[in-house]
């Protein structure tokens, strides 16, 4: 582990970030083509959140939480605090008062691999988290960490200035670079998904939507009677 | 694993699944004698939901949700789709345009063993759903499965057409064939224990509305002071 | 195990455990140097509750009730029932019934190792608990157990008539003759905590506030701009 | 559950299951269409076992083995004890004594979705377990249970009389009705597999014998140099 | 969590653990009422060891081993060390440079919550470990912690001086007032268990060796042949 | 995921990787300032190896070894076969006939993220593998992925041509450009650990050697006799 603080990452543009954010994960995800989920441990403390932000990241010793009062001092407008460990660790390692000096600097929110703690509070504050834990254990400040350099979550990359959206159905990183690519992906399948829902609700199926009747067809997928299955 | 769609499985009478339903989870599954429960690993997305419906049963490969496209043509009103892996997956099998064509069908709602997404927008169309994970990752169409073959969820069976309940408790089948029974045992239940609650605010103790006194003894169990445990 | 009841165990006084419940589960924990703390498996069923009250305390076989029985008996206004199981064990051993009667008796709330059932009617009733699991599977009420002996869960011992609070970040345990330094410990933090939260508000950072860029410096943590970190 | 135990099913013959448990489990399961198998929760204690035996079947509640006991005797030479509980347990409710007990009569093995004891003395007598824990937490003889009633362990059911095959891959089951089939098909996959070793020992590639050049093209796979994949 | 070093604790008889370490875990843990064990997730690095000490107790910060050093300073031969962490980890906390220190003290083996590393050294040194995860992650040297003070894994308290008990089935605690009495009570199981196994090579049935047959008809549990189960 | 395979990556020398993996994993990670190790989940299947080799990277659908055909013809000698997939997966995506083809081209052993089976017949072989799971659980040949990609495990990248080192504490990867690095810091740290394996071996305490007295004063450990601990 490099023990650096590195200042000043080039940050993905913070509108193109909220556009993008209000496709919401999945349809993002799909469209980039199944990429960039950072898997189904993080979830929402609270449900009912959908934002985006650029990344400021954070690598910690396990029950540590040292290098996160360093991270906050690079947290400008627009950012969203994405935090991981060296080692797994369920440690409460954030709480109302990291809120607190998050909300003012106009922080998104927080996502971490680890634990959080004042989920009550954080909830009525309106700061929205994702986690893999709660945990009231406290944490301590005595060993080295980074800041702002690549890490990894749910077998993602995160690099610092990279778009990161969360919502119901869990977080994902946009790379910097891709975030233009990724509204156009986006909106196309946003409209994709417009017709096929209105056909869906006019009746049809996907089986002849996708012209998936072929491919069970060649799969050799048979269909046959409830009477003729139970002979 | 047999590649078949069953077309038109018998189903349990809706009206009396509906009835059943009520009961609620808990109270049916004891009242037939602690069977038919799908484990705690199935929660429901959102709290707050009771439903039942006849099973429309799916067996997909993991990763896969071509088998779901083959199931919503099986589905008519009344009809809650099940579905399973052949292996477990945590993926995001299933969406809110999945729910929209399901919802459209008189679908009640989804159980499945693997994940979903499109969270938000499902509680939004009141759309209930029991699953092991939330999960943006999506899933290819590519592999031969089955729709309508016995499946089994936390060892339970369920086949095509069996009751299935569901509420904040989790999930339940109740075969095809007992529904009859089910209700009438459920209600006995509800009325045992509707005097049950009526003692029990009167202060009667289980203890002795159930005899528990005598198996105490029988068990060697002893009452002892503080005092006396301490010394 | 020892098959034995305990009465009346000495407990803490109720209204100074209800003052300290009121500082939340991670203040009182980080006040009393990080201690006391069940861990993060044990979750409540529904947000929004914070509780204390002094432990009654269950011993019970894995898929069996009966020790439940044998306690109810034993609790008095203020308490809190606490149980675990020999085994780790899912199964609804507690539902509504259950907290009918000890609603009656002026109990708090439930915290158990195990599963509960009957979840929607619990929080109905405004009972609130805390567990590992939901799980509408059902027990028997067949073997010996022990009441208001010492038990462990999550690495913490609990004895009959501690202080157990409970709230959305988890349980935790204040020995009885540790609450009054607990309330005054608590204070202190939370009066410490209101300054920071000031502070923070402010735009002070806490590596001013609790001096650690010094920590940083001797750590060897280096501050590195983006493009020097690339080159 | 019904409280049931059966005598005497009919049994698959022991001399065709012995036959089938030579090719190991990997290679019959797969010979079968990839059904049958148990799971990999189920282990072996110690590596280096492959056995085969009709199912003596055992459904037990969590931390009692009181029918174990009742199954005992139901065992004939050739059998397999296979062991479920009604809720998750990791308790050793198996060890040395049950296992003298059974090798008296001629049992092959064990085979429990719970926990074993006295592991060191299982090996030493040579008696194959395979297990999902190793645990030296002793049981009860409380609470009725079933004995050769359908059992279902990792989403299979075995059905007592059926053939159950266990080696280092783990554990699967082979209707009784299907093991003549399972022999023939698990031949002719031996046989090809064998050609297949062959093949690759001549340096063959699966690309070529199974014809996946096409399959890749088909998915639009491409081929790329390290140097064009780095520009 | 006190940081303290506690000097010279109190110590069973190493004579008598080692007597006691004869009987094998799952046996004294039987005689004892079902008492002491460890959980089945303490497992041993490498099968085939038997061993009994007396406990050196640690309490590490996750991911930092700076106690194990303390603790080393307080070890005597026929000690055995037994450590846990403030929060789960499974950092490999220990390896072979450690255990050269505490083999040329004289110490038995290591028990640790959390993981281990070097286990091809430490088993060519004959030293015997049992963790709950093998990992070359490696830890630092920077938080506080506590030795000989009790401890808790699985459930269970440690104390300084106890007799530890470890084997293939896992470990054990025997508080160091219980240990005359478990050696009694061990030896009486063994000598029971012993005219069971012979009475069981004989062909006599557990049912009946127990009394277990009227258990059965009075728990409901009924006989029924396959014939008649099956109509 | 883009679907690509790409040939002929630039690798590590096999000769300084072999010179690399002699030092063990444990060692290489400490010595690279604790870097680079796949984490706990990695198992060996069978004691006892210890091997180095360059990374041919395999990403796959799970369920799914089509892509593991492809990365066959993509080996050579001193290649190490390195698989993950999309999702997490149990499913014995590999057995001998695989290994045949690999040991065939001189590839030094397997590394995957999903399952394996034919675990008997590969550890015949004399072929190591380190997996999360054995399975016999087939697996289909339907869907892309890519080959000699970056791949992530446990939360570190590999890149294809690293070495990749594993032994009995696990699996661990040297990025290409840090081979010459890693062989001298790996030399300097065995020269070291031999020196105060020598100096423990002599009596010395880590306390001493690592100037730790004065560490643990300046956290406020206290050491306190057992007489006064007690009081």
């Amino acid at each position: 582990m490099k023990n650096v603080i590195v200042t000043d990452p080039p940050r993905a543009c913070i509108d193109k970030v909220d556009k993008l954010a209000e496709y919401g994960v999945a349809t993002v995800h799909e469209a980039l083509g199944r990429t960039g989920f950072l898997g189904p441990k993080l979830r929402p403390v609270h449900l009912g959140s959908r934002v985006g932000g650029t990344a400021v990241t954070v690598l910690s010793w396990p029950g540590d939480n040292l290098m996160i009062h360093a991270a906050i001092e690079q947290c400008q407008p627009g950012d969203l605090l994405v935090v991981t460990t060296t080692s797994p660790s369920s440690d409460g390692m954030f709480g109302d008062l990291f809120a607190t000096a998050l909300q003012t600097r106009g922080v998104r929110g927080l996502v971490t691999e680890a634990g959080v703690r004042d989920v009550a509070e954080l909830n009525a504050m309106g700061f929205p988290v994702w986690s893999t834990a709660v945990s009231a254990q406290g944490t301590v400040k005595a060993t080295a960490g980074a800041v702002n350099i690549p890490i990894i979550i749910g077998g993602q990359t995160i690099r610092p200035g990279d778009a990161v959206l969360a919502d119901d159905d869990g977080v994902m990183v946009v790379p910097r670079g891709d975030v233009d690519r990724a509204i156009e992906a986006a909106q196309a399948r946003t409209d994709k998904e417009e017709a096929t829902r209105t056909a869906f609700r006019d009746g049809e199926l996907g089986l002849d939507r996708y012209g998936l009747r072929a491919k069970l067809a060649e799969l050799g997928v048979e269909y046959i009677s409830a009477e003729q299955h139970l002979l």
